[in-house]
Parts: structure tokens; sequence; C-alpha cells
């Protein structure tokens, strides 16, 4: 297996992408990396011989943060995750791994690479730490805003594709995200793609589940429209951002602080294990034709670690083929 | 004023409603209040004799959190919120406060008060606390599901107004809340709603906001639909009670872990208190023509107080007619 890097894409790149690519390597991945971006700025982080398995990408050019994504990758031709995108495309490597901008590796590959014929939209998965110590998939966090009732049917058949393929549940079960536990709940879409969820009997639905019951880890996969699931993801994020903040500053900030901190080492070091996501943030784009997994923009070498064995259990497992096969094919 | 209390509703009726209504009294409020439920259970509570400026209303009956609301208030006419709602109705009482199922809140309110001219559809909110120590008015929270361009618009003059008279806020800012910030992002209802914030005058419009910036504060208002505002706020709370739930168990619950509390102690209630939101966190119904103030399920005394509290500023302030001016005239 040969996975491309986009090594240019993320709040901590080159720096930690690269790091992350040498862990791979150094924990005993077998697929063959090749970084792409700024050759000079990574042959200064893994040295003047590349290491085995390892290859450099030459692309100048970066899609920034704030850039519209399509609009750059129309105008520049040498973005790291343009070329990087490309290579799956021509053959030149199986996966594209990116932790840039998540509008430019979504602009790219359905660009460059399309949807698999039958998907009618393409949708992004946000893994997330659940209570019940398994992670969630929610999706779709982002990709098709105007998502309708035969969208949702398709993302929860991606999604319960994904989850057995690369984390291994079996019949993975699925909820739909709704104001109410009751089948007659929420607004149109809902009650239309409730009444799809329940019909389709490779599926296992569970019903309808609150936003609250993402975290609590009540189903494997929580499906709904990429608007709803965009903004819940990321508020979910907020709060986390605030109470990890909390924690920090106001409970362990101040000299007494600092001395329950020494007191309370093993018990935040539970906590963190707890709510450790690096293992399984990173998920592949589900209806694009070829793999091309998305991790957090925060990520460091540890989480681009495990993005990479994400993208190479998608490519082993032929994840496109069931995808192509298992979804669109049902129909 | 005259404020009508569902003794009844919520998860520690009717001792903490009663509690409360005893602590608005005792810390001052000149309100008069009626308590309605089961005689014989808050006469248990408040004693033989009353004490002055509260009354008991009988009301033999109760909705259950688990009930369909609508149904159980057209069978049966003896609920403790369909008699507070009506006294509302009739007269009797100038608000209803209610910590019990916000499904049976928001029927008796359509049911037996009806919307207030001109207003389309009612608005839940949901009140927050940020990072910047002041609250944030989230709606929809779960009132209109479907809602259109035109209701957003309402729904931020509503909360405008509200926040104006309630909690003194000088032309609240209002968010729209989208994927990012960008005036072209979203689905085609943000895309339009945007439009119409963008172009109404009376409105303090900020732009776009992200789920994240619900809890920074970054505006007074965040204004969505019912459908999103509600998977939204209950996956906000979700994730505050894994943290809440992570501090005093994983972090503070060990031997060692109960040390560090006593060195955090401090910080606890420094933490405790930017993040203490029974002040503000009952809000009226918005669009409906009468006061109704619904609190959290969870609420205990203190938080019965400040409802009273809502409720009063409301009536005094003349919200009503605030909506049914500025609001309804506009359209």
């Amino acid at each position: 297996v040969k996975i491309a890097v986009d090594a240019m894409g993320g709040d901590h790149a080159p720096d930690e992408i690269v790091r992350g690519a040498l862990l791979y390597r150094h924990e005993g991945g077998s697929s063959d990396l090749v970084l792409v971006g700024r050759e000079d700025a990574i042959r200064k982080l893994v040295g003047v011989s590349t290491p085995p398995g390892i290859t450099i990408r030459d692309a100048k050019d970066v899609v920034g943060m704030d850039e519209h994504p399509a609009t750059a990758l129309r105008r520049r031709s040498d973005t790291s995750i343009g070329v990087a995108t490309s290579m799956v495309k021509h053959g030149e490597a199986d996966a594209v791994v990116s932790a840039g901008n998540t509008g430019a590796t979504m602009a790219a590959a359905l660009l460059v690479l399309g949807r698999i014929r039958g998907i009618d939209r393409p949708a992004l998965c946000g893994m997330l730490p659940t209570t019940k110590g398994k992670p969630a998939c929610l999706l779709d966090a982002g990709a098709t805003m105007d998502a309708d009732e035969n969208n949702i049917l398709q993302f929860a058949r991606m999604a319960s594709r994904f989850m057995e393929k690369v984390h291994g549940v079996d019949r993975p079960s699925v909820g739909l995200i709704n104001v109410g536990e009751e089948p007659e709940k929420g607004g149109r879409m809902q009650l239309a793609a409730h009444a799809l969820l329940e019909g389709a009997e490779d599926l296992n639905f569970y019903g309808n589940i609150e936003g609250r019951d993402v975290m609590r880890g009540i189903t494997d996969i929580c499906v709904t429209d990429g608007f709803t699931g965009n903004v819940l993801a990321k508020g979910m994020e907020g709060v986390v951002d605030v109470f990890v903040d909390g924690i920090r500053h106001d409970i362990f900030g101040g000299p007494l602080g600092k001395v329950a901190g020494l007191f309370a080492l093993g018990g935040l070091a539970k906590f963190r294990s707890r709510m450790d996501y690096d293992p399984y943030v990173s998920a592949p784009l589900l209806g694009v034709a070829g793999i091309s997994v998305v991790t957090h923009g925060r990520a460091r070498a540890n989480m681009m670690r495990r993005a990479i064995e994400v993208a190479e259990r998608a490519v082993s497992t032929r994840l496109l083929d069931a995808l192509g096969e298992g979804v669109a094919s049902a129909a």
C-alpha cells in the first residue's frame, strides 16, 4: 500500500506531519509513504537520506486555512493537497491523508477523484469519543448542506460499511439525529428519513437519537445532514475547549491549584485517556472515488500516524468496493 | 405583578419549585405568586398558613415528562401547566413559569394563549453561559422545526427585544448559526436568511457564526431553526455532562483525587461561578400571546427563583407590547 501524505496541511505542518509519518514507519507501519509538499522544508525534517519506505514529492504551493478551497485548487496546480490527490487519481498512490483545510481536502477529492457511481452526495465523518469507550461516527459533518432523506439513507449505508471495514464493528447501529426519540419527531426531512431508514433491511437502525446521545455512545453511527452535523460537531468542540481551558486555568491554575494538580495527576491521566481520540478521529471522505482521509487540523505526530493507519485499513479492507457494491447498488 | 408557578413541573418538583417560590419572596421579590398543583403536596411544603404573597391553586393532574404534551392537555383539563397557563389567558395571572416538560409548556402556551398577531411561528430561547461572562440567547431551541428565512428574521427581532428588555442589553448583536463565517456558506435557507438579516436595519447583525462561537459569546443572540438549535443545545449539554462527570469521578474521584479536590476548592468555585447560569437560563417562549417562562427541568430552588424574576421583568418591561409593536409590525 502506498499513501500520499499532505505534508503541508494542518496547524502544526510540516513538522508534526512529517514526525507522524516517521513515527508510523518507526512503529512498524508497512505502507510506503510519499510526503507531498515543499521538498526543502520536508528534507530538513527527514534528513538528507530519506528513511526506507518514505519518499518526497515536491509541491511548491499550499491551500491556506482561510482560502476558498475550490478557487485555490482551480487556480493553482501545484498545491500539496492537489498533487497528493492527483497521485491517487493516477494510481501513483492508494490513498491521500491530510490535516489541512477540510474544505480543500473535500474540494480536491470531488474535483480530482469525483464521486463513486451511484452515490449522489459525499459525506464527511466526524469521529468522536464516547463515554462507552468506543468511537461514534457522526456524519455528515459538513460535506452536503441540503441533504434530503435519500442522501441520509446513503450516508447511513456508507457509514455502516466504513465502521465494519475500518473499525471492525459488526452490524454497526445507526441513530438518526433528531429532537426526540419518538418516530414522529423532527422536521419534514427527518420524518421521511426515519421511514426510509426503518425500511432498510440492510441497516441496523436504532431509531432517533438526540444531540446529547452522540457522546453517550448510544449508537455507533449518528446520521444527519451536513449542516446540522457541522454545527453540532463544532458546538460540541467549543464546549470541550471551554472545559479544557477551565480545568487548566481555573481549577489547576493558581498556586493551590498547581498543588491540586500534582495529587490529581492519576485522575487527569485517566480522564485524558478516556477522551483520547487520536486512534480514530481520522476518517475517509465517504462517497468519493478514492480514499481521501481527513484528520483534525490540530493533528500532531501521533494523530497523524493513526490517520495513516486508517487510510491503510481503508485500502486493505477494500472499503471503496464495499461502498460501490453495497451502497450504490442498493439504490 | 402576579405570577402562576407550575409547582408540579420539573425533575425536583414539587419540593424545589416550592422552595424556589419561598426563596423568591424571602429575597425581597415583590410579585405575588400562585403555586399551581396538588394542594395537599404543596401545603406540606409551605405549611398550614401560606406566607404573605403566596397562594395555592389546586390542580390535580400533571403532564408527565414522557407524555405527548398536546394530547395530554386536550384530554385532561386539570393539569398544573394547563391551569397555570389558563390563569394568564383569563387575566388571573400576568405570567406562568414552569420547569416541567418543555413540550407541554409550549403546547399549553400555543393552545391556550395562541400566537401574537403578526408573528408567524414561536421560538424557544436556550440561554447559555459564555466565556465572556455574559449569557448568549440561542434560539430557536426547539419550537419550530422547519423554519424558513422569514421565521428566522422574526426570531432575531423577537430575541433582540427580549435581550433589550429582560437582560438590559443595548442593541444586542445577532449571529446566524452557520457552517462558516463567509456570507455564501450554508444551505439554501441560511443563504436566504443571511440576506434578510443583513438587510434589516433595526437589527445589529454581526454575520454568520459557527457552532463553537456560541459558548465563546461572539454574539448576544445566536439564531437558527428549531431543529438545529435543539440538536446543538442538547449536544453541548451532553458534553457538559461528560466533563462534569469526568471532573467529579475521574479527576477528583480516587483517594488522591479527593486530596486534590481540597487544594482545588478555590479553583473549582471559580470555574463553577463562571459557568453558573442560574440567573438567566430561564426565558419566555417568544411569539405567544402571554408571558410563559420555560426553565430547565433540572431546576432547583435558586434557578426557580431566578425564573420567577425573569417572568417579572418580562411583565414589568412590557415585553409583549415590544414584540407586538416592534416585531409583528415590522413584517
